[in-house]
């Protein structure tokens, strides 16, 4: 006892002296972060000159160049490419839809779901049947369902505060829908768009076939559209009118393309072998230009080297952004670097994802120990003066969580998540929607985390 | 000791009981504003069917009638109008101004500054000449600045996490940049626009000349305009090219009119006498429609009643939520219910205000003595996983400080503050830059600190 009071008075001006450094570094990288527009305008070429980048496009090689011209003006230590091979899924035409009840027959918005087969010219239409729930449709006598449109309508619940909470729940339906719906012999899949938004915007996404089983092509309707289909198809049950869906889609899946992830970092002074990771992914789907999924990502990893380089922070570790390719329909650029990563006998002290949007920072979710994660919660006062209010055990993000297996700390950076699902993989995912100074608390917040890992941990 | 241990140990299983009774009040609020629309389309017919309602004008009393009827329709204790004769500026024709330089002339987007007198028809055409702050004014010669059009060139600083802290360090050249140039023998004032954003929307707000001063014609300018104008004076220093600037405004203060504040309460059901009040404004300014500034905190504040009559959550105190007139252009309505309040002897307790836009709630700024915000700090935990996580001692509210005096707790809400001034007075403060959830939380929070103050304080 006596000796830790010792230590304690030993060590207390020392660690106030450190401590008000620590502040110093930090408020500098408020200050530049908040001041500078380059990642801005960074985010600003990639959205609107180069615009939506779907892995395996023209425009996606686009931002791989453009990313690492941009890194290499930085004056980093090392800036290189991982060649990574991956899908080429092409929306092709755009879709056609109507609801058709009896004569009436009305114009829908729909988007083929990422990676979907196409119904091609000749569109598929059949009768619909409503679905709440995977359990649900498991009680429905079989031909019932054979030969129908089956319509998953399972809406984000609004009541969760963390719209990624309500993304969760009701995600699995369009990730999954397709491939479940075929086993009832269903002809095609129609699911409600995953936005807490009421609007006439489809949301498109992911989906996963069961491999080796027949593909069902699968649309998103807007929650509008997807409120008006299960009105009528409640009257129907009243007036016994049929309600029938056409859609028709032009999508594809085309050989596999040669693509890149793009690295860029700063050498450790002391332990250079230590690697701390931030990243984003350079992939987005077609609709949008994907400003805030995950332009903002991007331009945040990128901003942080500049931030240490610019402000003179020298790091103990290996600092390194990673710009992943395909994290939208494949997760190739992800499962390449971990791959790699474990080959080349690299050690991740730490990997932080940004793909939650360019909003106000809210804190970071941990997926760690639980020693780690209090040691991490520590750092928490020096960030609170700038909204960084909840650094928390949870989840990380989908491009650094291959790494798990090599004992990385993973984070999440966790921005407000209210607006997030007004844009999400639809087409009013746009620049215009990025205030410049959430994206710069942003990259500031993660700077300064990785300032204090780098320093502390 | 002994008796404090017993003390604890006796009350501990009801307190817990308690808590969780309070835990599922909160979640019944925030289940009922995240899910219920009623408050966002009050505030849809407010922006998009009434518009913009400066103090004085026919839309400022239809906003009158409109929440007076939704208010009655609550099935509320009492709802009453409160007569306050109110100033009545309008803008006239749309400005018009332009930059001259030699023969080379740029038009500039401007817009009068709110109670500014007009130049009329004729315009003020004069050399610019750029000023940072009244104390570097103070030391100009005055012949230089006689004849002149001073130009307040200070930029809200963008280092500030908070966006008010910025306005509040700015904001005294708009409000009194004219009263001082006078002194000085200009002949016109521009004011760079109290925005953080980079744009071309020029941004009104209220100024105020000396009493019995003459009155000098003052315009804001937007950011990028003042940015061009600032760059061709330093141009100007090394070409010996005069910088001139014209503008032309037709705004007039027009007699008093006849307004209202409208109420609502609930009465408590044990201390009825004892009022917590929450409120917001309900005039906006004319450029746009007024959606965050104030509309988001008038139908907060409307929503605060529908929660409690909704979730039948019957209040020991008597809860008001008051709609202020005239909060933009000369506070009448905030300084009549404060004197009314007095003149009838009634006791406020705590008075809450939402006038810092419907954006994701992050806490509250308490202006009490220290040992009432340390009691009110202790609700936050039940607040905590809603995302309110600063409740501080701080600043409140224009319309709710004249209560001061009478003893009040004044309680200012705070929402993110990042994108309040993209919209603040400018013609872009519109419905669709409101967020549903983001204004639900709002309400939500607002909603659940009455509750807890209600029952504890």
């Amino acid at each position: 006892m006596l000796k830790k009071i010792i230590l304690t008075l030993l060590f207390c001006p020392i660690f106030a002296f450190a401590q008000q450094k620590d502040e110093e570094i930090i408020r500098k990288i408020y200050d530049d972060a908040l001041t500078s527009r380059a990642s801005y305008q960074w985010l600003e070429y990639l959205s609107n000159t180069i615009g939506s980048r779907l892995s395996g496009t023209p425009a996606a090689e686009k931002a791989v160049i453009f990313t690492k011209k941009m890194l290499d003006s930085l004056g980093l230590d090392r800036v290189f490419l991982q060649e990574v091979m991956v899908p080429h899924w092409v929306r092709g035409k755009k879709e056609n839809a109507k609801m058709l009840i009896g004569k009436e027959k009305t114009v829908m918005n729909v988007c083929a779901l990422g990676n979907s087969v196409a119904t091609g010219a000749k569109g598929v239409r059949a009768e619909v049947i409503e679905i709440q729930s995977f359990e649900e449709m498991a009680l429905i006598p079989k031909e019932k369902l054979n030969g129908k449109i089956v319509f998953y309508n399972v809406a984000m619940d609004d009541k969760h505060v963390s719209t990624f909470t309500a993304y969760g729940l009701s995600g699995k339906y369009r990730r999954k829908g397709a491939a479940e719906a075929i086993k009832y012999g269903a002809v095609g899949v129609i699911v409600r768009s995953l936005t807490t938004a009421l609007d006439d915007y489809p949301h498109t996404g992911s989906i996963l076939y069961d491999e080796g089983s027949k593909a069902l092509p699968a649309v998103a309707i807007s929650t509008i559209g997807a409120n008006l289909l299960s009105k009528k198809l409640k009257e129907s049950e009243k007036t016994g009118k049929k309600v029938e869906f056409y859609f028709e889609t032009f999508c594809e899946m085309l050989p596999d393309v040669l693509s890149h992830n793009v690295i860029g970092e700063i050498k450790g002074s002391e332990k250079p072998e230590e690697i701390i990771l931030v990243g984003g992914h350079l992939d987005s789907w077609d609709l949008g230009d994907g400003s805030h999924d995950d332009g903002a990502g991007v331009v945040q990893s990128m901003e942080v080297l500049r931030l240490f380089k610019k402000n003179n922070i020298k790091p103990k570790r290996t600092i390194r952004a990673v710009l992943f390719m395909n994290e939208e329909n494949g997760l190739r650029g992800g499962n390449k670097y971990a791959e790699l990563a474990k080959k080349l006998n690299e050690k991740h002290l730490v990997a932080i994802e940004s793909d939650a949007g360019g909003f106000t920072p809210r804190g970071f979710d941990i997926d760690a120990d639980d020693d780690k994660i209090e040691k991490i919660k520590k750092y928490q006062p020096l960030l609170a003066q700038y909204g960084i209010e909840q650094i928390k055990k949870g989840g990380s993000g989908a491009d650094i969580a291959p790494l798990k297996p090599q004992n990385v700390i993973l984070i999440g950076f966790r921005p407000d998540s209210q607006r997030y699902f007004d844009y999400h993989h639809t087409s009013t995912d746009t620049f215009d929607k990025v205030n410049i100074r959430e994206l710069a608390l942003g990259s500031a917040g993660i700077a300064s985390l990785v300032f204090l890992l780098d320093k502390y941990l």
